[in-house]
């Protein structure tokens, strides 16, 4: 932490501060310089809390110089972490694909979808069974029936599954059936459910919230990994912006940002990012590109009479072809759909 | 519904878009202009699913005409609500002051605090007993403890009490404890959550999330009152935006909004919308002068060793003097203190 | 300047960085941590380019901590300055109210506002002749005879006259005709502009831009203050966010802020703040209860048929009753539409 | 243009909307729906002012349905726009890169930096003569000698020169010297320099503002356009958001928009975008992949004394490394360097 004094401050005050810092147990590096005085502290193990800094006589302005998140820090584990799902390795130098619908309908739209985007490349099989919706008056998923859906889809195709959980119940059982669990971008301060999370057994899909930096997204993972859980896959999936031709903006500078910073896998969902069908390959190839370990795509059989979210779900056909195009960008960037690590 | 279709499009690409409003029992109302042709629907009684008509051809563009909310809409719904805590009326002529420190920290804090807050002219009591932090190693709140601090503090000065809950568990407490359950920002998505308290028999003191719009707030509340809860009070604490000498951009916009649009109540919290406690009377002036039913103001006896937020709450002395401007600029407006009614 | 160390960095790097330091004339003054160590810089008279830093080896991060204004900051200039627009002082204890059209549309048009916003008790007359739009297609602005119907309404009326100029030829022109020159959101960063108002011999009107931070506020001020002009007031007019209720999301926190930080005078903007005729009211209320320094409004005698910017344009009557709102507010904070000062 | 009526307006409310609607001299369509009547609007040739209608009794919102560009909009010119820069060819097969550095600062430097890229496969040469800077105190530029070094280096390496302007006088100078004139996102809304830049004889390279929408990107576009000038080249250089990591969030799917809206080619930025060099090749490479038309590359030859913006340009050997893997990514897009088309 750094205190900045004002232009006005004296010795007084600069002695002040100092002393402050002291009963604390920590020490002070007073830095007199032409304008001003600026307070270095060390010896801090944890953070220190700004506030008793921020109100004392002469004190202009409080510094944090150091990132709150420990475990998930790459200056804390420098080698990349795998995260496996089933048999399928993320963050190696495979590169996985998770597809399937925004919403689990039944069981002939789920086997339809798992058999074209297996056939298509892809690792892992999405689809929602707890949705979480705006209004309280759209449809709010199969539950339990559609895990069972999922589950059975496993079984006859042999992907793994990705589902969302949206509060402790729905947790117990995505964790019973599926195998990796979702938690959603309205949910990605919900730190109830992110430390139920960091119990659960299952390697977690954490996606971005809506308005949250990448130190929140991190922070988010610490809670996960503070239970016991080191195994998180992070997922960005667009931020709440002033523009208005996306529902969100894809923000795919994430990426090198959280690969310098921490050390777990992060892959694109450019169908929430863009919400709209025609900006999904393009995006899906920009995210392969800028050097992310998968992608998450909605993929819907018929998405025109989708119940949910259609306008930004592919069709089989249009994934075949993303899949084609995407699977050429990422051998110029070294890396293969091969996910068996 | 209003659909666009493109410049190019023909009778036969028109009357495709009309027959498949009709497959769906509607009314088509072509509308032939200079460059283009425009198709309102009438007939529906819910919303119309966008995505059957964004991908068929010549269509360029669907508009949305109606607000998907209607129990808490001012078009169903004429007269302005008013929400009972306690004794305490909110949304009529009186202008509610809710006080106290961010986090319940020991019962002699939360007395003395009481204390001069109800000296001063506050109506309600509030404190964090649970507490949702961005890191895992900050201070998590007192839980079932501080309640019964709060209660405790109910009984000796006689004010109502408003905190948070934050998932099912803590929920249930706040709803035995207290008189007024708090959804914050973090949760204002959170759909479980809302239902759960449309449930628990307890007004709702809903909070804007960082990045909602007003129709999510809007249809939050919904999701509150379609459960038979009708009590719900929303409250503006500021977005996220790009600016940066604040912790959160306070959008007193939102009030008359919220006026016309919904029969709620609103109030406005200027210490989390700003984050400083210097904006905080400033903030608090400028929300009773928009107009808005009351606020929600952080009250420490020692802010300096606060355990969370400290920056921003104000000390007794301050908030003494912030009533008084506050008691004064709401006479202008038509309003006082007097919420007996 | 702080510079932070990598948690790996070892001695080596540690005085790689000091060494460079020195290399510039300045005095490091390392910290070492028990994580990391930081290197405080002084000894700087402007600011030191961190780029030379943010590539150096074992370097985590560089933070800036002096902001870069000088002539602008309170921290060079305690007192508040009194900026004189003929006889009305902005910054005093005096409450300014700027009000007129968007646009100037006819002597008629303007002469009958003159006549309304005076007895209502403005002090300035605003209506614009130079309208940035941003379609070609759009009402431009009557320009110099617009300047000349101004110029003939301050000789009826005895208000002096603000209006916006674009570039350097309507510069020339309203430096002439007007008594302040206004710079809007648009060409907040047209630094060419500033230069030339910075020199025209008139006090500048300086509004926010619309995605300006405060910090770049005040910068842009300084390009102006720099050439040798001190006579400018800053308007917040709200900024661009994701939230739609509004046009913009007025700022009023923005008041506090620059009041600590500067000594310029600060002034709001509602009607392009809010973009709607209904909340210009409230939120012109609530602008006085923060502490601003006065107000401009849009008001127009038929704000239906207005050329431009008609549906944020309050009428002569709306007029009058927002400022006898205004004016009992003001009078709380202790002030009065005496502008004499 | 459609008007929708509250839900408690009656017959006499809609009549009086439509008999204003006739006395504009255009046709009005009630359509009667179950909660309440929309109006749609026929026989506008331009746009009409919403402002008259949304104050009338019983109206709740005026939604405009077309956009109102024409000249650069792709319904009104179905084939793709090729812009000439001397013998490049922006917006066909071939993929442009416009590479060198933020200012021009010596000949030496522009010499080194024009022969290297040149070899690397770069088209144009970029390099600011005349910079805007926030601070009045940062280097501003070498202005017309800076010109006269970039219109040296073309005629020694054969590589067309793109400069920005940023006022009257500076057009004037960079359309004599330069290739293509350079519009700033601070100049976005500049309208007098764009209506200047359409009559300046020159292509014209216009970069989105800070906080602008595609919406009005195309506008300013339009205002070159309706000069006369339709060689416009639009360049996504990232927007401001709540998002701290970066400098700016760029937008990649602002160009399968813009590729559907308009006609006109569209590059970006990735320099200024991300204002890191570690991320200037990973968003290049995603650019690429995007399917935009071309990259503009800040590359200095020793970045960490550069006059401005260091931080963000990367050295010839890192330009080399990011050509090649670009090269390789533009081959899946069916596309290649070679723009002699």
């Amino acid at each position: 932490m750094l205190i900045v004094m004002d232009m006005h401050a004296g010795p007084v005050e600069v002695e002040a501060v100092c002393n402050e810092i002291r009963s604390l147990g920590l020490v002070p590096h007073p830095m007199p310089g032409a304008q001003r005085t600026a307070i270095g502290i060390t010896g801090n193990k944890g953070s220190v809390e700004a506030a008793r800094f921020e109100s004392m006589r002469g004190v202009m302005r409080v510094i944090h110089v150091t990132a709150p998140y420990k475990l998930v820090s790459r200056e804390f584990h420098e080698d990349n972490s795998i995260v496996k799902v089933g048999d399928v390795a993320i963050g190696g130098t495979g590169f996985v694909v998770m597809a399937g619908p925004c919403a689990v309908e039944s069981a002939e739209q789920i086997d339809e979808v798992a058999h074209r985007v297996k056939l298509a490349g892809a690792h892992i099989l999405r689809g929602g069974a707890f949705k979480p919706r705006t209004s309280p008056y759209s449809f709010q998923g199969m539950e339990l029936a559609g895990l069972k859906i999922l589950a059975g889809a496993r079984k006859e195709h042999g992907l793994p599954i990705v589902t969302e959980a949206i509060d402790h119940e729905s947790l117990d059982q995505v964790a019973e059936y599926a195998d990796m669990v979702q938690i959603g971008a309205r949910n990605m301060q919900n730190f109830s459910l992110l430390k139920l999370a960091g119990r659960c057994g299952r390697p977690v899909l954490l996606k971005r919230g809506m308005a949250a930096t990448l130190d929140e997204l991190l922070m988010a993972a610490e809670y996960i990994a503070n239970e016991g859980n080191p195994n998180v896959v992070l997922c960005e999936r667009g931020v709440r912006t002033f523009a208005d031709h996306t529902r969100n903006t894809l923000d795919l500078s994430a990426v090198p940002f959280i690969q310098r910073t921490s050390h777990l896998p992060i892959i694109v969902d450019p169908s929430h990012g863009t919400g709209k069908r025609h900006k999904v390959a393009p995006l899906s190839c920009a995210a392969a590109a800028v050097g992310c370990d998968g992608l998450m795509v909605e993929v819907h059989p018929h998405p025109d009479s989708a119940l949910s979210d259609g306008p930004q779900s592919v069709d089989p056909g249009q994934f075949d072809d993303l899949m084609k195009r995407v699977t050429a960008i990422i051998a110029v960037v070294g890396r293969s759909l091969n996910c068996s690590q």
